[in-house]
């Protein structure tokens, strides 16, 4: 017999980390709500053909696959075996784990858009898979928390979701920043320097400027065809550093009169007007325009969320995309969303000791006593006090007294009650409170009363 | 550009639907809460080794399996290949999805054995899934709401699921039967006609019984190897009809001192005896000592609810397992529990229209406006609304007064604001209530007081 384990990039979560959970779950919910987004859910297993070629080459490679059922290798020829993997995949499997939950939500719009009002905005809250190499913080099976307004283009809705972001974490009391860009303004400096043929190439060395700096990205770029005068002209940009305001000149500057580069100012400049209004303080709102992000489909203004205390990685993202829904049949369906990063949010949230206590015993109290008597009268208290919305146990054992008392402790149920000799001649209940020890003769009726109130 | 689709045997959830399942959850959740079980979560994906072997023969065939990641034809052999899908399989595959919550909640039990405090209450909702032929009302992908009390013989923990099943269908306010049975009992039946042996064969056809009638189940059970005159003596007794008590009486002259059998019918007495107690009414408890249940894991009692109105099904199952953890190195620890069949439920709920009605709109009011003065307007609007808890959404687009009124129509938003030139100038705001037509003039404070209390 194996010794049991997760499997690997996996996790349980006890009551306690899922009262933790539910706790910032609940709170990113209700502002969902407060937002007029709607919940939908899409299923965990999707069509191969609605996932791959979304997510990037690498998305695509990480991608869980989920092998037919039945005699899978029907109609395999040693031809197929011997072209490899990658080809044979899609051969004997033709379903995948749910990647994102943008892609999903894109397929659903797709298939009900004469069902839904326009533009629509819906919340998401469930697990995604990616085969990642497991490491801190990183896990292949995570929650996404998304909120998308689909159907619009108006900058109102990027704006909205900033307010979105702000509100979220002034209520988990997380100081953070959000560091936002348009995908046009790296677009207009990618054809600024005649490679916007290579966008994709640009894009993706810069997503890594943080973590390996600018002489690693230019190599990176140098590898890929960009030759030294580009990356040359590109030092001087992407070293700049300054105000959203200075960013915005420099920029302007360096764009002249490239169109696509000026409508990507012209963004940001509306967004931050915008935001002016909205109500929060939006000094942390800061225009970064090396901002690349690593999903190939977005189009417009992208953002990324991070801790001001704890800033080792994003804990939301997000951004415009203009052309997902087109790949399910529906053109001119303009969409952006955001993504809360429910993982690294705890992860922060545990460093700054941000979690309020949170009782996660699950009963208040507990019944214990000697005899079947004494258990039969328990059974009538509990329906009693269940029915009052408190939540309440029995030890099932007999006089076992000492052995529920150690539950009790070690399970941290704050309240035992003793149903003993006396007490049940008097129609009493006897109830210790496990922190002080301290111990009280109630009637059925106190102690509902007393426990409601507790 | 292929239509896109669900894969099949899943469903999207859009917010109409959601509403209805949240509302289902939550007083589920509740329920469970009440009666001290603790939430806990486990990932969808197992190694297969937790997986195999617990569900019997069907439910191994049924796993959904993943492929291995990267080359995962590395080190196949074509003696490999020749040899079958069923054991190629586990060679390039070695993880599942989860299909049950109980498997996954022993291989829980087992790795946290030392930080847990026994008897373990927990529940658990999740989605789990099943490479079954979809069918009406059958999917691949559906949730499960378990609630198990591990760690206790008692048959006070039969007593607590049976309450937990009377109190959430009150809740509920669906009339459901309850048919319990024990595996003891069925054992004595095996035990007393010789066919002990053939147990497993027995449960699985006397399984069918509702769906084919007995004169297949024995058909099936002499093709199994069981004579005529085995049959013919369970004939007499399977196809009895009385009362509870009138059902004991025949066992009890059928078993005469058959231990196992014996032992089985006293439990049954000992649960009806405690569950008098319990404060429900509780004449929908029918000992039915034909249920068998399919899954193989179960030792003791099991039990089966039935809508009293729509008995197409079961919408509860359930029972008790003595040996499961010990599959994961943890002996000892029996454990009995409940599941709530979620998507019957709503079925059956559907038919007999009882869900309320539930405000699946998102939003309470929408703002909207002719220019952009009454846009950054509405925008401070919305944060004080939205502050105060008041679903609230904002129509992106300038002066399109009349698609932003179908839009609310469409998605049935009870209340538009309409911020035009002389409602700015007065700092007015007219609401309009889409149901009846009324239009008010209010402030900002009179608007949130309106609101939150309507």
């Amino acid at each position: 017999m194996q010794k049991p384990s997760n499997a690997r990039g996996t996790r349980d979560f006890g009551p306690k980390e899922m009262a933790k959970r539910n706790f910032i779950f609940s709170i990113i919910k209700t502002h969902f709500q407060n937002f007029g987004f709607q919940a939908i859910e899409t299923p965990a297993i999707e069509n191969l053909s609605v996932l791959t070629g979304k997510y990037g080459e690498e998305g695509d490679q990480l991608l869980f696959k989920i092998l037919n059922s039945g005699n899978f290798m029907d109609g395999i020829t040693d031809a197929d075996i011997k072209e490899g993997p990658k080809s044979l995949t899609f051969k004997i499997s033709e379903k995948g784990l749910r990647y994102d939950l943008t892609v999903p939500f894109a397929r659903f719009v797709s298939m009900n858009r004469n069902d839904l009002a326009f533009p629509f905005r819906r919340y998401q809250i469930q697990p995604v898979w990616r085969a990642d190499r497991p490491q801190k913080g990183r896990y292949r099976e995570f929650f996404q928390c998304d909120a998308d307004i689909i159907g619009s283009n108006s900058l109102i809705n990027e704006c909205e979701l900033i307010a979105l972001f702000q509100s979220v974490f002034k209520s988990l009391n997380v100081k953070s920043n959000l560091y936002i860009n348009s995908r046009k303004i790296l677009s207009g400096i990618a054809d600024k320097i005649g490679k916007i043929d290579q966008f994709t190439d640009f894009a993706v060395a810069l997503d890594k400027l943080d973590k390996i700096g600018w002489e690693k990205v230019a190599e990176e770029l140098i590898s890929k065809g960009f030759n030294l005068s580009q990356t040359k002209s590109l030092e001087d940009l992407i070293t700049f550093k300054g105000s959203n305001q200075e960013c915005i000149d420099v920029l302007e500057g360096f764009f002249g009169d490239n169109i696509i580069g000026i409508s990507g100012i012209n963004e940001i400049k509306e967004v931050f007007q915008l935001v002016e209004t909205n109500g929060f303080d939006n000094s942390n709102i800061i225009f970064d325009f090396k901002l690349a992000r690593g999903l190939s489909y977005y189009t417009g203004l992208i953002y990324e969320g991070k801790s001001a205390d704890v800033p080792f990685g994003s804990i939301v993202g997000g951004g415009r995309y203009d052309n997902l829904t087109s790949a399910f049949g529906l053109p001119n369906m303009s969409g952006v969303g955001i993504s809360f990063g429910i993982e690294r949010i705890i992860d922060v949230m545990e460093i700054l000791n941000l979690f309020p206590e949170i009782n996660s015993s699950g009963s208040k109290v507990l019944f214990t006593y000697f005899d079947s008597e004494g258990q039969l009268q328990s059974l009538k208290y509990l329906a009693l006090l269940r029915s009052k919305n408190i939540p309440s146990e029995i030890y099932p054992d007999y006089s076992k007294i000492k052995k529920a008392f150690e539950f009790a402790d070690k399970k941290q149920i704050p309240y035992v009650v003793v149903l003993g000799e006396s007490e049940l001649s008097d129609n009493k209940i006897n109830i210790k409170n496990m922190k002080n020890g301290e111990q009280q003769l109630l009637s059925i009726s106190e102690l509902i009363q007393f426990l409601a109130n507790d």
